[in-house]
């Protein structure tokens, strides 16, 4: 059985390793990165490579999909290749799922209209213009249509423990969670907006549009 | 300034790319993918590939070093030429610094000579055979000798926070787990070995000699 997930140039690493490295030590799946075209995309800022192994029309039937998000997602909301390939591995899929602004690329393919569903918290407005509900939570899932959103970056984690408890079993997903020891102990409480002051937002913002 | 961050054969993705993702974000710094040669490696199962951009000795004297691991650390015990640029960037680093059992080769470089240090947690008798002396922490920091080790996996995230905090303020800090949302919402209770039930352990060993 196949994971797909997606990889395009500046993307969010982690949005895509979080759930790889959940997901990857469940011996009945093999994860597979797909993407444009085989060989090198880069993340925002140019630092990271990650390998493109196989083509969107390689994959056509992944049993799950997970679409990951970071600024190059908005060039993605407007690909054809993208939106029919997410389409058409949604038919026969067991889940689709997406990471931070992954799910404005679900959302653009059409796979979000009136359903509830996340995205990182900068972007709901751009969510709910795809014709989702914007929900403030971490993971938000719709059994029946097969479809799992996540909130930002860190949130694919916590998505990926409950698809391995959905895919195999709760054992499976908790020993996942023994194997990356995941344990999180943050030295701050400010991954929620609801709790960051407007000193924290205004550095954010002041870093964000230094790298961008 | 910069931050390296080393890759090799089948070491652990998420132990690099969660400091990556925390620190990638922080204008005053550069962060470089280091390793024996340039191009790709692969991850423990073949999965996924990533990109080395500098070899080791192309990055002398980095600020920070992040150490990461995976299965593939126990041939780096022995490599002369990771160990060397460890001891060597180690003289001028602001911060030395390793999750999961890359702590193991700064062991074995003898860089944890008799202080408390961590790893993941399957591997706290091999650290404490460096000279290290193995601590159940999330994160062990000696300030005065400049390192700081990480438990398994995923304590890269929580360690990378504290480096910024570190490194710049505790506004950045926080800014880079709001930008992360790094909200943690594990499903299970499962992270520490302490509150994994036998069921759990057993699996996750089933699991790992299958994938391994």
């Amino acid at each position: 059985m196949q994971i797909a997930i997606a990889l395009f140039p500046r993307m969010t690493a982690l949005d895509a390793i979080g759930p790889y490295e959940v997901l990857q030590r469940l011996p009945q799946f093999e994860v597979v990165f797909v993407g444009h075209q085989r060989g090198e995309i880069r993340t925002e800022n140019g630092f990271l490579g990650l390998t493109v192994d196989a083509t969107f029309a390689e994959v056509p039937h992944p049993e799950v999909v997970v679409m990951p998000g970071g600024v190059g997602t908005r060039a993605l909301m407007n690909d054809k290749i993208v939106c029919d390939w997410l389409v058409q591995s949604y038919a026969t899929s067991v889940f689709t799922t997406s990471v931070c602004t992954g799910s404005l690329v679900l959302g653009a393919a059409g796979l979000l209209n009136g359903l509830a569903a996340t995205t990182h918290w900068a972007a709901m407005d751009e969510l709910g213009a795809t014709g989702a509900i914007p929900t403030d939570a971490r993971v938000v899932e719709h059994l029946d249509q097969r479809i799992i959103t996540a909130a930002g970056v860190s949130s694919g984690i916590d998505m990926a423990l409950r698809l391995a408890e959905l895919l195999v079993d709760d054992t499976a997903a908790k020993a996942m969670q023994l194997g990356i020891e995941y344990d999180p102990q943050p030295p701050f409480d400010c991954g929620h907006l609801s709790r960051a002051s407007e000193a924290v937002v205004t550095r954010l913002i002041e870093y964000a549009s230094i790298r961008d």
